[in-house]
């Protein structure tokens, strides 16, 4: 069997590197967070060092074998997809510390090393790492690096983007770059370390980053707000935004947050059930009585205007957690329903517009079934997840929601919108890319793919 | 003659494009602030729209003519220099706002429009574009954008890259490029965006740009210290900025500061003469009580520290703006010197050291040449410019300034610095280029350039 040959020539010509091709092994770490797709690979790999990764590159090259980056694995567009016998290699071992260094408020690390590590490396000196979403406990920083991971903080923080200094990466082609340096002014050729940022593997592997740190954010407050007209999600926005600088604002609707309770692991807070719902934190200054003022303004400016029939705050972690968690567990809870997910963006000042089209589309079209909305409507990214309903198989379900994306898409392609606001494209989402980039864009990536990768190895039949 | 072939098949086949090939013109518009090569461009055109530059594109390339992206020239690496029978595309007339936009906080331009235009028309709408520095009142933000321009507020704001939410270009190709189109989330696909941004003209022509503005800073405070010490200067930064947030931070020498005063368009503000001076301005809170407690505890740190000799606080709009023309004026002063300029950045972590080698080898080797420096020493950013000495000819001048700066960044290269901090790297650092990035780097960037121009007609001799 030429997989058996192969297995067999990896541990012949790179003796020193572990691998492990046994069904559990290859069912674990050739499948992401999508479950539509089974991945089907040939080889686990767990290289040690940026040196490892080179010669497990150029193995591939050698034996034109296609090569799958690995962190996590919590992603939702089946970018880490091991789909037709690909050599995964597995970032998990590379997960230390490199220097933390004081003065710079900078992490150099490697890029196995779990999201919520860093987050809790930076804590522990006095700092933050504001990239954070419901996966940060398995997900890994290369993985957010190279699929330029959002979540709920990009209001105020940006994307994994603005807090990348510098990036190590083996290229397809098995050249190690090492990339900006932690330079903070380098305007010395043409950007390599943006175009790595969000490429989804197909270029080459990241295996080391130095990551920016800042402040942490001082008295927080968290508001969690009902009320039962979708109108009103963009006009709270736009009162809270006028009033303070928010840290994140979240939306979801009713359908959403049944999927959040329904595993009974925290009870609900408001007294009333709402359409929807937004979770909503501002961040305090060093004066308490300027804050408390600020917060009575934004209360009673929501509810003077009608904008919101019931509301409460957390100002303490424990409260700010429990009022959290209405928002984290609506994708932890939905996952185990077989979603089919979009991931969408459109400009801010389209957003109201856009949002009551999608309503009405959903509405007339697709009524049968459960959609469960929910999204960072403060950056204009809106998630819309349908839960497989029990009686259809995979197949059909799919294609029903296929469907569905092309009107959805069809929609953000008149609103200059993107298919895909953080997720990356993927698998699934390769077909779709059309809706959101020229046929010159997509011709163009295809080119510059050839020139980091010639051969094609690097993570094949994703994204292009 | 072939010149006057090309003019006259140009007006033939763009009849309705505004050209210019008088001797003045051709001079104006050839060279930049970049004095030590002098430009012979072919030709001076002006479009009106992004199909008009498309037009000039396409018939560069028809006819094999080079085409240089003409800005404000303020740049000082010789990026927009006609170097020989070049069509040159000033974007001058394409300096219109499109769009201002309210609930975004973001403003489309022509990519002509003046960079103090911009910063007039955030202030006017109470909003804030924070790139700032000497030249703005002729640079504009085009060619900001193609130089990705620093500055002084880069410690608090990033530099232009930051601030650009989509962008319109034609590539060398002569294709339309929508890129981003103002998004705040956008994972689909290859970052264009980031690659065209501090591209120098090579791969295109940016056309149009989408804006990002923020907040305008309250209550700011310009600090200007003078000191004896030069080891001083990382320790006075790394008290400052662990009692507070910085907008600047701004370092020169006594040498530099004559050059600045020996205009006599402002009176010196400090009583002495120091070796050397910064002047550092702080973002101010609601607090003003707060406020000043913190200025109090910065000065007296300072001095109990023993790390200023003198200093002073400019806290409204005019003493602020008499102290920041000690450092504004240094470089539009030495400008009219014929200066050979170094525009260098190396880690913040490495800037001690590498500050006291610099001076070392200035010393020991270079004595007999007047060196004014000054950076932007708070993101890692030097400037160590050298006059003309009269008695030497431009050619005899460059030919030492060639060997020093190879000095200079063999120093830079040993601590994985940029030799193109923010001027980028034009004509005059091509040939230096190797020492901040690897030959494969290199290769890389000429395989890309060819993708977005194919037949090599964009901004020919430049950057690599």
């Amino acid at each position: 069997m030429i997989r058996d040959n192969i297995i067999e020539l990896f541990s012949r010509d790179l003796p020193h590197v572990k691998i492990n091709s046994s069904a559990e092994f290859l069912e674990k770490y050739g499948n992401d967070t999508l479950k539509l797709i089974k991945g089907s690979p040939l080889l686990i790999t767990f290289p040690k060092t940026t040196e490892e990764v080179k010669q497990i590159v150029d193995f591939a090259n050698k034996n034109m074998i296609g090569i799958v980056p690995s962190g996590g694995r919590t992603g939702l567009s089946g970018g880490a997809i091991g789909f037709k016998n690909e050599i995964i290699v597995s970032l998990e071992i590379m997960n230390k510390l490199i220097e933390f260094n004081e003065v710079e408020s900078t992490l150099e690390v490697e890029a196995g090393m779990i999201t919520q590590s860093l987050q809790d490396m930076a804590r522990a000196n006095n700092l933050y790492f504001p990239i954070d979403y419901a996966a940060v406990g398995s997900s890994q920083i290369g993985g957010n690096i190279a699929t330029n991971a959002g979540g709920i903080h990009v209001i105020k923080y940006g994307m994994t983007r603005s807090w990348v200094m510098g990036l190590t990466v083996v290229t397809g082609n098995g050249d190690i770059l090492k990339l900006n340096k932690g330079l903070i002014k380098n305007n010395a050729g043409l950007d390599f370390t943006n175009l790595f940022i969000g490429s989804e593997g197909i270029l080459g592997i990241i295996t080391q980053a130095i990551i920016r740190l800042t402040e942490i954010p001082k008295n927080q407050k968290a508001f969690f707000v009902g009320f039962n007209s979708l109108k009103n999600v963009t006009e709270i926005l736009n009162v809270v935004k006028k009033k303070t600088r928010l840290l994140a604002f979240e939306f979801f609707t009713q359908t959403a947050l049944e999927y959040a309770l329904e595993e009974d692991t925290f009870s609900y807070v408001l007294e009333e059930k709402h359409k929807y719902y937004v979770i909503f934190e501002i961040e305090g200054t060093n004066d308490i009585s300027y804050d408390s003022e600020l917060t009575d303004d934004i209360v009673s400016s929501l509810f003077n205007e009608e904008l919101i029939n019931e509301g409460i705050i957390g100002a303490n972690h424990a409260d700010r957690s429990l009022i959290w968690k209405h928002r984290e567990h609506i994708p932890i809870s939905l996952n185990k329903h077989y979603p089919y997910k979009n991931d969408i963006s459109v400009r801010i000042k389209d957003i109201p517009d856009f949002i009551k089209n999608l309503d009405t589309l959903l509405d007339s079209k697709y009524n049968e079934l459960v959609v469960a909305w929910f999204g960072h409507i403060g950056d204009g990214n809106l998630h819309v997840n349908i839960p497989k309903p029990i009686g259809l198989s995979i197949q059909e379900f799919k294609s029903i929601c296929d469907d569905l994306s092309e009107d959805i898409y069809k929609l953000i392609q008149k609103y200059e919108g993107s298919i895909s606001a953080e997720h990356g494209v993927g698998l699934i989402k390769k077909k779709f890319l059309h809706f959101s980039k020229s046929p010159v864009e997509i011709e163009l990536m295809k080119s510059i793919k050839k020139i980091f990768d010639p051969k094609g190895i690097m993570n094949p039949n994703k994204v292009i």
